[in-house]
């Protein structure tokens, strides 16, 4: 009852505090059925679900680290990256850049190669299908789960009640049939904002919408200029090499900070949006919300990667008629051995960075700090009750606790880790890894500030996650896609095969690295482009695949470019429809109901009838006993009005059995 | 009640005669309740859902009848066949087979290529993503007409009753516990069959179903060879060009009988499989059946069809090297302008046959046959009461119709049409009419043999289509990844985009067919290949990407191939993704329960828990009042039992209130 809850409210939430939010309990279960009676269902399904994605996560790591130990292990076989490092290699590459620049050995190159291969072998193929299957698996398990608790918290039977309309919404209506009122004279009916008087506010949306992801685009584009800027300078330089690497590493690092800000700033566009859209009641508000928000900070942490995956080095145009974007600025070009490497290195520390900076210290620190202003504050209009003060309740230290903000920044950064777990996981098999150990650490710091950093919130109930799990599904949807691109155009899989199997004299690697690298006759550079540094080259290599400088069409692209392309589509559209189509029968196999759960529910709802029926029958006999009763005049003194129900397995309509109790 | 129903069922079912089971309404809707009641809710879904296909099916032909009008209108624009049509075109082709066969002249395909362009122009491109809306279209209407249908028929709170188990499985339960017994001397708990158990049924059951499937590609072969062969011993005769269209009519008529008969054994087979699984329930055995029954007539149904589509026609060699299946049978090749037109008189010979023949005649005529033998059996057994017979009652007669033997067939037909209607309908834009035609007419059939020629069915309840809506969708699904190859693959849409973007000197497409016509030396025959039939011709044209005789590699894939192969990859992933993207917005944007029925639920909901507490509380006050009556001893004489609950909505606990009935 009410009053012994209040009685054991302060052990609740002192058992929370020692047996959920401690990191010393971290490799536990989270006590989720204790989470739901202090928090309530919303609350306790949104750390069921950390719990259960954490929990998954555990394989995914374990096949992860495999897939990465296997690149290390095979390093050495690896025959392209064995022939570039080879002592007798002793190919000349064109220079990266006109005029300034020389030519360079492809030695140089040794350690990206073997460091790309780590990333790029035959595993991570199979780790992507894994990850596909693994994602799908997820949403089918997180259904069971979330039937489970429904039925064990009696949610069952629960249905969302209708939201009622929002102040804000009442207040537009009421200005829309004030003006109407006055101009047509008469009471209008239909008193609710149509598609017509939403209008400017849709057409705001859809224009900040698209400013905010031109804004994001720019400044990608911002940073890419930044960093082909300064390599040309660096090119001028003495010792590029490891200037290059810091130029590499500060461009991600603005990058990161870049996205940290943006994500701020767009949290608070979203919001500005959604208020003027004026959506109907509460439940829509958060919705939309949530949608534009997501979409928003996908964007923002996505777009770099999708660059260096997808376009950059893919326009750079050939050694003597490379493509510049302003007078000077060449086109970037990718290390030797692909991009994959390059995208490695973006997606780890975005990644990372984003989770010990954003979710880490903002979650914790800002609180914190927010927490120590308003005490600050109050202690100042109240310094003269300093006596006081120590001896202050509970629940006035609590006061000057942050209020809780809603779940949705918790799921958002959890969605979004998702999103990097699974749509490059092809490029970065450490990703489950990186997202498990963080997440240990994240359930125990969402459960402290729950517990000791937040207001206590207002319980509320829930049966799902609600849009989560669509945007869930949506993002575990274009993994797929992602995932195949990765493989056939970021990645070096698919002209390898194509080399083995096509072109290959022994069906062995040997010859695949001569294979991809065109000639160029270094007389054919024009005027002004030719390297400043003098040397005795007449025929450089690059990374392309077009005709030689003495076949009928020199510097044209070559057959091999095609077939490589056609490759790449196909295994595309196989990997696809192969991925979707385990996906739907691993969604299909496993059911949604747990079987004993179904079968508890349909046993309960057969014992309801059954219950349901005896009581019905039981007040029947009664009445009519109490009606014999009246008759005979017999039974009196006797006025329990509601007869228990154990005695009404044996109902007999005999007024001296009846009245016996 | 039920006498009123009794009574009024001569008069139901005549009304259904009248109403629904005749040809001169078949503008009208059918009347799904009446349906419902005198067949139950089963078949009343049946013929709601093949209602709404039905209704479906007008805009879709309509469309498709407007994009064929568009290609007749167009056909004299286009100028590929304008170009084969001109009466300049002096373009020499290459003999079709070794020896045998002579040069040809390109002019004699005019009228395959201008009847090809018909149903290979950019018009089916846009009609084929228009279907694949239509069908995840058709999918959201019916989930909607169902759930107003499950309100209307008062199912929303129905559950399906667990079955019992069929009796053969029992059988085999006690058999494998006796054996158990016998052998462990000591009862076993787990009194059901494991996969273990299972297993060779299982392992059957697979070897089966591959080995039908292989019958189905041996037939397919078969005809294949019967084609060629017949083709070959042609090309000997004087007058190949009328014989040929024989030859192809007869090996599709050929493939229509082998499909029919085909479908019937494999009904058969599919049964007896299912009895040897030994499924547990009747619902279970059901699924089963129809599972393997689907797989075996979809695969019958479209092979022939997948493999002019996408096999016929690929792997032909080229001039001088032609691929032989025997010593001397060539691989066929496809005419002019690609295979699409024969792919279309193969769907349009396999589709009207199908329903015409088998939905048909088969509906039809074989249940008046058998009802027929019936008939005159029973009158031999009984001739020397042929007096009697005269004056028989209805039901006597209704004695001799048909058993109802479930609604499989029925559906099965349907969804097997779904399959030519969704499937290629970018090669066959009229599908839809004819699946129109074929269903108005079908809808009255099946209505009158149910009403007229087949013994009434037990009334069955069921709250949805089941297992049906399952193979819809994969079909919708499939179909979207099929129409995506027959426009990459089957036409020659990309190979004119190619042209028209990357070769073409004006933009236009002057000079397309010349580009997709290679050149061969005819001195480059080998012996014993030549034509017998001499002629003076240096160079011949063949349809392929390959390269001129000049070429430093003679005959080899030439580039073009493999571009125009990237292209048509490209657009089959982005085909496939931008169709499945727009049918999840369809699917999102329509909500899968009508507005005003779930507010209708909700708000009976509501009520009925008004009405519950207010029936519980005046049992109360009634057993209240009753009680006090008790104790005063004054209300006697009066025993009304049960309270009649109008009384209730006021309750007083004054006795003689309580009392005064």
């Amino acid at each position: 009852g009410d009053v012994s809850g209040e009685h054991a409210e302060p052990n609740d939430r002192k058992l929370l505090y020692e047996e959920w939010a401690s990191y010393s309990v971290f490799y536990k279960y989270q006590p989720i059925g204790l989470v739901r009676k202090y928090f309530g269902e919303k609350i306790g399904l949104y750390f069921a679900w950390l719990g259960l994605y954490t929990q998954m996560l555990i394989p995914a790591s374990v096949v992860g680290v495999i897939v990465f130990l296997y690149g290390c292990a095979t390093v050495d076989d690896n025959i392209p990256s064995m022939e570039i490092c080879h002592p007798n290699n002793n190919i000349t590459m064109c220079p990266l850049c006109d005029k300034v620049c020389s030519y360079w050995k492809l030695k140089e190159t040794c350690a990206t190669a073997r460091a790309s291969y780590l990333f790029d072998n035959p595993a991570t193929v199979f780790f992507s299908i894994f990850m596909a299957l693994w994602a799908a698996m997820f949403m089918e398990h997180w259904k069971r789960r979330q039937m489970r608790l429904n039925y064990e918290w009696d949610l069952t039977g629960f249905e969302e009640e209708e939201d009622h309309p929002r102040a804000e919404y009442e207040l537009h209506v009421m200005h829309k049939s004030s003006k109407k009122d006055r101009r047509s004279q008469k009471k209008a009916d239909d008193e609710k904002l149509t598609c017509r008087d939403r209008l400017p506010a849709y057409m705001t949306n859809l224009v900040m919408m698209l400013l905010m992801i031109g804004v994001t685009f720019a400044i990608v584009f911002g940073v890419i200029l930044y960093r082909i800027s300064t390599k040309a300078a660096l090119h001028l330089s003495s010792n590029p090499s490891h200037v290059l690497l810091t130029v590499k590493i500060t461009a991600t690092i603005i990058n990161l900070v870049v996205i940290l800000i943006l994500d701020e700033v767009y949290g608070a566009v979203a919001r500005w949006l959604t208020v003027l859209e004026v959506p109907k009641t509460d439940k829509s508000f958060e919705q939309r919300l949530i949608f534009k928000t997501f979409i928003l900070k996908f964007v923002n942490a996505f777009t770099p990667i999708i660059y260096i995956a997808f376009f950059r080095g893919r326009l750079v145009g050939r050694p003597g008629n490379y493509l510049y974007v302003f007078e000077s600025y060449r086109m970037e070009e990718c290390a030797h051995g692909g991009c994959l490497m390059e995208l490695c290195i973006q997606l780890s520390i975005t990644m990372l960075g984003k989770q010990l900076i954003q979710n880490n210290l903002f979650e914790i620190g800002v609180p914190k700090i927010k927490k120590l202003i308003r005490y600050i504050k109050s202690k100042r209009q109240a310094f003269q009750e300093e006596e006081r003060e120590k001896r202050l309740q509970r629940y006035e230290i609590d006061h000057f606790l942050e209020p809780f903000a809603g779940l949705t920044p918790e799921y958002m950064e959890m969605i979004i880790q998702f999103g990097f777990v699974t749509l490059f996981v092809a490029s970065f098999p450490l990703a489950p890894l990186f997202a498990l150990l963080n997440n240990i650490i994240e359930i125990r710091l969402d459960a402290k500030k729950f517990v000791g950093e937040l207001q206590r919130p207002v319980a509320a109930r829930a049966k799902d996650i609600g849009i989560w799990y669509n945007l869930l599904k949506g993002v575990a949807k274009v993994a797929v896609i992602i995932n195949a691109f990765v493989i056939s155009f970021t990645s070096d899989f698919i002209p390898r095969l194509v080399y083995q199997y096509m072109y290959s004299h022994d069906g062995s690697m040997h010859g695949f690295v001569n294979h991809t690298l065109s000639y160029f006759n270094v007389s054919n550079f024009e005027d002004g482009k030719q390297p400043l540094h003098l040397s005795y080259v007449d025929i450089c290599r690059y990374k392309d695949y077009r005709e030689p400088p003495w076949s009928s069409m020199p510097y044209e692209i070559s057959k091999e470019f095609w077939a490589v392309l056609a490759a790449r589509l196909a295994f595309v559209i196989v990997f696809q429809n192969v991925v979707m189509l385990m996906s739907d029968v691993v969604d299909w196999l496993i059911p949604d109901i747990p079987k004993d759960i179904s079968m508890q529910i349909h046993k309960e709802k057969i014992l309801m009838v059954e219950l349901f029926m005896r009581e019905e029958q039981g007040k029947m006999h009664m009445m009519e006993s109490m009606a014999s009763a009246g008759d005979k005049e017999k039974c009196s003194g006797n006025s329990h009005p509601v007869p228990l129900p154990r005695q009404r397995t044996t109902p007999q309509p005999h007024c001296n059995k009846a009245n016996n109790i």
